[in-house]
Parts: C-alpha cells; structure tokens; sequence
C-alpha cells in the first residue's frame, strides 16, 4: 500500500489558459495546504509572476515547480484517469461524479498510477472538446443560481476532498482527560442528591424530575474525572455553609 | 422537515475583524456559491470597500445584506450552535469535528434552530476566549507543514461541506441513453464471434480468450441501444466487404 504522501505525489492539477496569475498563486497555496504539490500549467496568459508569487503566500515551492505545457495531451501524458471538473450540464456522454466521488476514485488509482484533475478558464471553463479527453467529469454541488466558484475555490475544494479520501478526515483531538468512572459518577449523584435535599431544593417525598434531569446532562457531557471531583468539591462548599 | 433552502437560511458565518475587504468580498462570492447568504462581520478594518465588491463577483446581495456587529457575543446572539474554527490544536476542553462532522450536526440543528460558523483573523485565527465561546471547534483537514488556508478558502470548503450535508451531494447528471437489453447484448456477440471468424481474427478450434475479454469490456461499459446499433453496423460493413 502507497503512503499517504506517495498517493498525494501522484495526483496532478491541470490548469487550462488560466489568465490571471493571482489565480495561479491561490492555486498552488490551496493545493499545498492539502498536500498537492504538481501544478501543471497549460498556456498562462502571465506567468512567472509576482502577484502569483503574492498569492501564492509561501507555496512557492509548488509554483516553482509548475509544468508549463502547450497541450491538454502533453499535460494528461502518463495518467491513467483524468478527471474535468464542469460546473454545469454538458453534451458529454461519460460519467458525471461528484468531486467527493470522483476524489476517492483518484485516490484508489494513485495508489499505483498518476491522475489529473483538470480546470478550465475563469471566464468559460472547460470546452466540450478538453471534457472528451477526460475520463470523467466531476460536479462541485453548489447553488444553481449562483454556481460561479473563483477558480482557487475550486481547487480548493477538490484539493481538500482528495485529503480527506486520503487521510480518512483524521484531525487534531482536544486534550485527553481522565474520563470518570462509573462509581464516581454515581457517588457525584448521591452527594448532590444529599445535599440539594439539605439546602431544600429537592423535596425528597415528592422528587419530581430533577435528579434524573441532571443524570441526562451529566451523561450526555460525559464526566471528567477532574470535573467530578471540581463538583464535589462544589457541593462540599456548600454542606460547610448548611452547617454553620 | 424544513427545505434545503430554510436550513441554509438559518447557517449565518461571522468573521472576526478581518483584515482585508478582498477577502470579504471572496468569502461572500463562496457562501452564495453553496446557496448561504448570512454573513456577520465583527469589527472588519475596511468596509464597506469596493474591493470586497470586485472579490464578490456578483454576490453583492450577500455583502449588501452583511450585519456589522461589535462583538462575538452579538454575532452570536440567537444561536443554539456555535461552531468555532481552527486550524492548530488548542487548549480547549471542548468537542473538536472536522468539518464534514460539524456540517452535518449544524444542518440537522438548522432544521429548526439558527447556527453560526465562526472564523478568525487571517493573521492568527481565533482567540482562546473566543474559541471559548464556541459550543464546538471544527478543523478542516490539512497539510501539517502548510495548513494555512486563505480566510476565504476556508469559508468556502466549511460553506461547501454545508451544503453537501442539506442536498445530500446531488449533482446532475450525464443524459441519460437507454441501455441495451440483455438479448440485445448477446446478439452483438454472437455477430461479433461470427464475423471475427469470417475475418479469420478468431480461430473457433482455438479461441483463446478472446470473447471473454471482449464480453467483459462491454460488460464493465454497460452497453448502450444506440452503441449495439453503431457495432453491429461496423460487423455488417465487415461482412458486406468479406462478401465482396
């Protein structure tokens, strides 16, 4: 099995005649924040560039290394899936993916072989003609109304589904505390029962709804054993005050 | 059940003094793209501005319709979800998703309730205090050496991963053929085997696996009518010139 990195490695974003070279930076920024680095240019209008460079906001290294290339041929050469992403509706007669479907399915062929996802111009897109050179079309759902994702936006969301099939989603956790035991818990609920009972919150003959109301939120939370003992220490605070 | 539409009414996006209108207007541009069109601004540096205009692209509605606030606890105000986002690991006790997770609590919450999606400067993110404030952090996955997403790329994979979790993902679809019968099908292979003995291609006291190999690459395909008729026309044309 491919790593992780070796199966990112093989994935190659093609951008068609992008004219705007700040796209080209937000590009490359977007690729490598998911761990893309292959940028292959077909016919920038302007590039090298310095507003590429600006937006680019530390991915130089991807820009650095970008392809230029004359050809949708020369760009696909070697890969095995080539992936068109269209925002709407076409005459073509291959499969249509959504990106999250059409990024697991790269994601299995780049365990051993390269792929492409392909964009089109800012202003049209891809023509009909660079989509039947593609294996596949992928769709980013979005507003019919209004479906006109920047084209960086649109790296961007394909850049971060590929990770996400990569990687499984996995993502940073939040501190690991003690999670307490049952009997803790327990021993918290007689105690606040006891003294909820001396402060005359709770009637003990006619208890209604309360304990198991806060049963149902503390369960729900799932208590920490520094929390239970931050209750308890709460509510021994208040047995010292019922007793002076 | 609320509709599609509802739910995403009810999702508004804060972003917490922003530094830059282009980002604004880009944010805005990636909401409408995904069919969401409350944005909250805390203490933006510039705006109104008519670089938030040109990044917007059209979604001028969003931008015109943006609520200027003073504090988070304002932008806040009316939600019974409030979903903070970050890119580093924290110091906070709270519960950490990523962000497909925090999609789909926030669209199942949006069914009846209003929920709130919070970003952070683009220098440094949010605050402790305000993560704090937050009833959940969610963290987009990323490059571990280069995890800095543009403010506006993030506000459009979180946007996008919102929608996803309302349409289910739909997307359209290629047109549809009709596709051939079985017997159809069985018809093509058995013209198919004849006319490749007739060309002396298949040898019927050797065949090898030849129709095997074919039968499974239609197979895989899912034979259309129209594409039986077209190869059964070729093997026709074949025959007529073999007759010759």
């Amino acid at each position: 099995m491919s790593s992780d990195h070796e199966r990112l490695s093989r994935i190659r974003f093609i951008l068609v005649a992008p004219s705007h070279p700040g796209n080209i930076g937000a590009a490359a920024r977007a690729m490598l924040t998911m761990g893309l680095g292959q940028l292959v240019l077909i016919d920038p209008r302007r590039f090298p560039d310095p507003e590429a460079v600006a937006l680019a906001s530390g991915a130089t290294n991807v820009l650095d290394a970008a392809r230029i290339v004359a050809s949708l041929d020369e760009a696909l050469a070697g890969c095995v899936l080539a992936v068109g992403l269209s925002a709407r509706p076409r005459e073509f007669a291959g499969r249509v993916l959504s990106a999250r479907a059409a990024a697991i399915e790269a994601v299995a062929h780049a365990a051993r072989a390269d792929v492409a996802f392909v964009f089109g111009t800012e202003m049209s897109g891809l023509s009909n003609d660079e989509l039947a050179r593609c294996s596949a079309v992928a769709t980013i759902p979005a507003n019919p109304d209004f479906g006109s994702l920047n084209l960086a936006a649109a790296v961007q969301v394909v850049a971060y589904e590929l990770r996400v099939a990569v990687t499984g989603g996995d993502v940073w956790r939040a501190p690991q505390f003690l999670p307490a035991t049952a009997d803790e818990v327990e021993a918290l609920h007689a105690h606040a029962a006891t003294t909820l009972v001396a402060m005359r919150f709770l009637n003990p003959r006619m208890p209604k709804r309360l304990m198991p109301r806060l049963r149902r939120l503390f369960a729900r939370a799932g208590l920490e054993k520094e929390e239970v003992n931050i209750l308890r220490g709460i509510l021994a605070r208040i047995d010292e005050i019922l007793r002076r």
